[in-house]
């Protein structure tokens, strides 16, 4: 049994949950190492406190499963058979009559639901969401090897993107020749919709990247990341091409003080919303509050968005292992949009940024 | 009222359904004309039997709803607002005490399902999929004038893509330069992962496109398709670059004569397994049968894969205004792969073939 499992195990017996019934690939990949898109096939993990743990899964995939080091009970079910019944079979010889069963309210659907209430007829259901997020939130070593991997990939997208800027060039040429890089360096899978804007594209905070192009004395915004072995990195960062103005250069330097002053209060013992108003002063009091309209940071893992939210309401306290962003923006309609993100980890002695592009203005010619 | 919502009132009517409640962003946008993406938000259309229906959206999207024509109710929530409240007071005003609910089981999640049980606590909950998928398998007159769009983009994407083969360049880098192309003109979103696979890399059905090499004398498949205002598009072609043998010959005329079989048999009366078979039947007879391991195709429109489903087991009779792929291949390990894809249209006099490329083996130098 691994430590994720016997993590899981040990809130069902605080709960009295006597088996949970998982069908996310994110939390299946997250507890058993075996990761799958289904489509409308149903994958599933069934967690039990005291019998053996099983894993449902198309039969072509049995194999997958098993070179991924899953030694326990597979069910692999054919086309033609009805994986429930096989389930049922399985779930009878480990309890009988379960009173409380945890799933994944907001992934279950109806349909799976009915299966699954049948087999249960007499239990509470509640949802385990919750606990797998509180779970997911701290990495072990494993888990931060990945992520930084991931990390350096989004720094050399960066990099190279930034590399690309000519006159006359639009967002999309450079969002093109960005991703085909990184197929290149044998990356697959965008951790979300890659974001290159420059100029007056940049200072909205949801600007679609098209065909502006790119002029002397933009400013150019990317916000990307990739996933490796399932697990994403994310970055932003804001460059010039050519000379700016003070203007630009105003919005740039008060950003970039709100987002070091964040990492430095980033740190074991501090609150998530200590974190964020340390930036959110540093910005209001530059007269820019009503510019910075999101939240400081997410949480960050096997869901690009994923627990601890970095935001002003929230009380949660910082520990080691948690990975999140800090990414404080400053977006004046038609003057300019600039944004500066890290991905970083809490150490014992603070915060270990994770995204290593420098964040002093870089200006390309 | 317009005609889809009077179609589905009538099975409600039938059906004894005094509610449908439906959250897919598919199915709201076939009834109402309004599409969205509301990520975690709640999107939903209430429909009564007598009632005025209603829309509910996140209070950001009101402006967009009215704007696509929406003329009746619209309840548009705040953050800070719970929508279940407000669909309840609506609820109040047209219906008490319903007994029968539709709902979609396969896209509503559990957490949803229990604040709409608990609005209709006597009801017994059906599902409205079923029902959905077949009203819109027949398209009108404004659909096909988009169907047709979105297919001549992807005759476009292939033309372009075919002419940018040369030596050693990479399944990566041609499917790149195709996306970019259709980007310049305007397309936003593919219907699913484009494929560009060459050689012995085509010859399995599931291929991912990678780093391999185009080289002279291989076949080189396309399988594409674009979203143009919320419908989708799907061609294939198999291509040649430079001389192939005679084995590649043979493969490409079977699939072919296949492929215009099929065609030919798709007409109003016919049954999907008919059609089926009748591309089978000639695949089978070259002695590739075994090669040719899919259903010949699937219906197409809001999803790219809707109703009919085009197989040898689907007794379901074509009438005018069904949109399919017809698409056979033999993919023959190490040797070739072969698939040719059209959009189709029934019509009074058969099949309208929507994709335009040409089909006869086109060889590239």
């Amino acid at each position: 049994m691994n430590k994720r499992l016997e993590n899981l195990i040990a809130w069902m017996k605080e709960s009295d949950v006597q088996v949970t019934f998982l069908t996310s690939s994110e939390n299946v990949f997250y507890l058993s190492g075996f990761y799958s898109d289904p489509h409308e096939r149903l994958l599933g993990l069934a967690v039990f406190q005291e019998g053996e743990p099983f894993l449902v899964c198309p039969g072509m995939e049995k194999h997958s499963v098993r070179r991924t080091g899953w030694s326990q009970e597979i069910i692999a079910y054919s086309d033609i058979e009805d994986p429930w019944e096989l389930i049922n079979k399985s779930i009878a010889g480990r309890v009988s009559g379960a009173s409380k069963v945890a799933i994944e309210k907001e992934h279950m659907n109806v349909e799976r639901y009915e299966k699954i209430s049948s087999l249960f007829p007499k239990a509470e259901f509640v949802s385990a969401e919750e606990k797998l997020r509180v779970l997911r939130m701290i990495k072990d070593e494993k888990e931060l090897k990945i992520i930084k991997e991931a990390c350096a990939l989004a720094d050399y997208a960066v990099e190279f993107g930034a590399s690309e800027i000519k006159e006359g060039k639009t967002e999309l040429e450079i969002l093109s020749a960005v991703e085909f890089a990184l197929k290149k360096k044998g990356v697959t899978e965008m951790s979300f919709a890659t974001m290159v804007l420059t100029g007056a594209n940049a200072a909205s905070p949801h600007g679609t990247p098209g065909l502006t192009k790119i002029q002397k004395g933009d400013l150019v915004l990317f916000d990307l990341g990739v996933v490796i072995d399932r697990y994403c990195s994310d970055i932003t960062r804001t460059v010039a091409y050519g000379d700016v103005n003070e203007k630009q250069k105003e919005i740039y330097d008060t950003v970039l003080k709100a987002q070091l002053a964040a990492v430095e209060a980033s740190k074991p013992g501090a609150t998530c919303a200590e974190v964020d108003l340390t930036a959110r002063r540093i910005i209001s009091e530059a007269g820019y509050g009503e510019y910075f309209p999101h939240r400081l940071g997410h949480g960050l893992g096997i869901s690009v968005h994923e627990y601890p939210s970095m935001m002003e309401t929230n009380t949660l306290v910082l520990r080691e292992g948690m990975v999140y962003t800090i990414e404080p923006g400053i977006y004046v309609p038609d003057v300019a949009g600039v944004r500066i993100e890290d991905d970083i980890v809490i150490t014992a002695n603070g915060a270990e940024i994770l995204t290593k592009f420098p964040k002093e203005l870089q200006v390309y010619r």
